[in-house]
């Protein structure tokens, strides 16, 4: 390590904190990782959380470190959607053309203790965990953590500091304090609550195995990622407010009843559903957006703290992993020069990360609802037939979002493009079938 | 003073925290009203700020006080706009057809202390000056609050607290905190600075007294309103960043050239220009919107905190005065039911103040630039012209704004009806006349 290079300060233990700590300790600098929770090595719950969705960008970011492959080896592939009836038909949408198209189900624990084993085996990173972040100084350049077990306060100076302690990020909040910020929250009128699937008899699946389950029903939706020892996690989405909502299912009656009408098949599979219902508690869905994501290249933001997104687009993992991918580029691009290379970093991501925001709002719609179109799904077969005729010049949004790091804006503008082409081919088929038509009729 | 009535804690005391104070304070309601600043009856200089535009709302919510013809005694009536061409060439546009179609110029300072005294003359409300609101335990209905002469912190229980602490609301933080309220702000990249054009020769006016002046240029703004000590009151907007942009404009010669080339006519008529340029703060332009108002039939948010929006519709005043009437009218609707008292107020304001931000925003690129072209001064003739003719039933939306009390949202509505009403009257007429020509083609 050499003396000259600066110290990371890096808020926040989670994925994008862990996955940057190996980034620049690989680079050589010094790097202290702060978290409010204990070593999550040692047992500590990191509340519910979705089982997350490693996809092509996250894996390409983990790639670089060395760490994709003992991911996989802790994920289940899924190749598509598993598409539950009220009537307990079942249809497959796949995820893609090819066999490396699958969405990677992976336990939120397993891919943050082997980010932060990887991050720790190096000589320059260290851990501070159980330290809360209770105050940034930017001009002074120093932060008070407080120690959660003893109480006691600290006040330490840093060179650079990473905020990459989630969506209601401290680090954020202290370094936009009295600066021209635009800042947006936005909550979704649903939460989500997490139920568990038990495996079936000796560890079997109850469901198909390598596919994401999902069970639309317009006014609350369910979706099941698979584990590896033959469970599936389940997440329930429900509006808060109305009926059905989180607010009127209080009563173990209440709560059985609703599962009974709406997901007959589930209520067998989940022989504690209530116990569950009533231990769980509802988890927020919200959107953060951000015009400043540095500070006078002292100060940068990472994942959930820069720009926090819904999860039914399955891609605020991989997001947060890309971010450090970027930033490393950046700061490899401006040697010395941070308030360089967090401009370039800001200005590469920001228009994506945006972009991602509104995908996964519009994919919520998707899931709960339109996925049971009858239209969309005979599009989605266009699309697949198209993709597998055209090669890569074909490609669903869903699957260039999902299966390739095609920056998120530019694979908006790419279905965009792809749109128009079809509405076009079409009104052009259209108008050629009416001019046959009337030739037809004249010369008979 | 029933001993039954809760006491009421207003943190604030600016225009919309004393004036509540006096609509409570006559309902009988005991009222303490905390402010962080000092007395400004006893001179604290209370930072800069766009001399204020009392327009009907505000003075509607006056005279519901009997302070309505106070505040006219120590204000200006603006006519109009009196726009101020490169070449100082001036044109006036008129506010409405109507004598009182005016806006009323009037120092912040002037109608604070108005308020703050008419509030103080009454027996049950008190004010704490010179104490900051650090901490609300929501749960607990406890603020803290920190002397700031003494530096010691006191707990305070509340009954019912009231955030009139403006755009970056202590109240407004503490009450959202782990809630689901949406949140958004958002900066213009344009900031502006107050400067002052001192009173001609003997107390005289170097410009038309009753009118609001504007010099729009596109690339920089500067408005004035006059004092009734013969002086005006400058703003003076700009890009913080580019060319021409605060960040330019650093040198006493380039604040002199620009100025110049821009404000020939002001170069002279304010001597010590570069001085004050040199003196006064840039000020930041912000927008915030919420989706909570209020909570548990305890805290309630007013004026700024809730809903700040940029100066160029002059309303900000108007509508944190206007809140006040509004709450006022609720809370005598809910007799001791102030979660339905404060229900109704959030539902019958915010759309109101969403739609006036809004307005504000498009306001400025008006003051900014399209107040110059020729499309919209024959518009704005038309206008005067048929309101005139119609009475009240033609009325631009700037007018319903200025000088009515119809909520903001419905105004807009209005003026789009009206505007769709114009573009068919004119549709048919390009027709018939063109159907006319047609015709007469024909013939000859």
């Amino acid at each position: 390590v050499s003396q000259n290079l600066p110290t990371i300060t890096i808020i926040g233990a989670g994925l994008g904190g862990a996955a940057l700590a190996i980034y620049l300790g690989r680079r050589g600098f010094p790097v202290e990782v702060y978290d409010l929770r204990t070593d999550l090595r040692h047992g500590t719950f990191i509340g519910p959380s979705m089982n997350l969705g490693l996809s092509r960008r996250g894996l390409m970011a983990l790639e670089r470190l060395g760490l994709a492959e003992g991911a996989l080896d802790r994920a289940i592939p899924m190749r598509g959607r598993v598409v539950h009836q009220q009537d307990g038909e079942t249809s497959f949408q796949p995820y893609g053309g090819r066999p490396e198209h699958v969405i990677n189900a992976i336990q939120r624990r397993d891919i943050n203790i082997a980010l932060v084993a990887a991050a720790d085996a190096l000589d320059n990173v260290r851990f501070r965990f159980g330290r809360r972040c209770l105050e940034v100084d930017k001009a002074a350049r120093t932060a008070v953590f407080r120690d959660e077990q003893t109480g006691r306060s600290e006040n330490v100076g840093y060179d650079v500091l990473i905020g990459a302690d989630g969506v209601f990020s401290a680090v954020r909040a202290w370094m936009q304090r009295g600066e021209r910020a635009d800042y947006l929250q936005e909550f979704l009128d649903w939460g989500w609550k997490e139920l568990r699937i038990p495996a079936g008899p000796g560890g079997s699946f109850p469901f198909e195995r390598n596919a994401f389950h999902l069970w639309p029903r317009g006014h609350s939706l369910l979706f099941a990622h698979p584990n590896l020892d033959g469970s599936f996690t389940c997440s329930f989405v429900l509006p808060f407010e109305g009926e059905p909502g989180f607010s009127s299912l209080t009563t173990n009656d209440s709560v059985l009843r609703f599962f009974s009408r709406e997901f007959p098949d589930l209520v067998s599979l989940i022989p504690d559903l209530t116990e569950q219902f009533c231990r769980n508690p509802v988890v927020n869905l919200v959107t953060t957006r951000t015009s400043m994501w540095h500070y006078g290249g002292s100060i940068a933001l990472l994942g959930d703290a820069a720009h926090a997104v819904v999860p039914f687009y399955a891609q605020g993992m991989n997001a947060a992993l890309e971010d450090c991918a970027v930033l490393d580029d950046c700061i490899e691009r401006h040697p010395g020069d941070w308030q360089g290379a967090f401009s370039e970093y800001q200005s590469l991501r920001r228009r994506h990360t945006d972009a991602l925001a509104e995908l996964s709002k519009r994919n919520f719609l998707e899931l709960s609802d339109r996925v049971r179109s009858p239209f969309l799904r005979a599009r989605r077969f266009l699309d697949i037939g198209l993709s597998r005729l055209l090669d890569d010049r074909w490609t669903t949004l869903h699957s260039r979002v999902t299966n390739t790091c095609i920056p998120y804006a530019d694979a908006v503008e790419m279905a965009r493009r792809q749109d128009r082409l079809l509405a076009w081919t079409g009104g052009s088929l259209a108008l050629l079938a009416t001019y046959g038509l009337v030739w037809l009729l004249r010369r008979s």
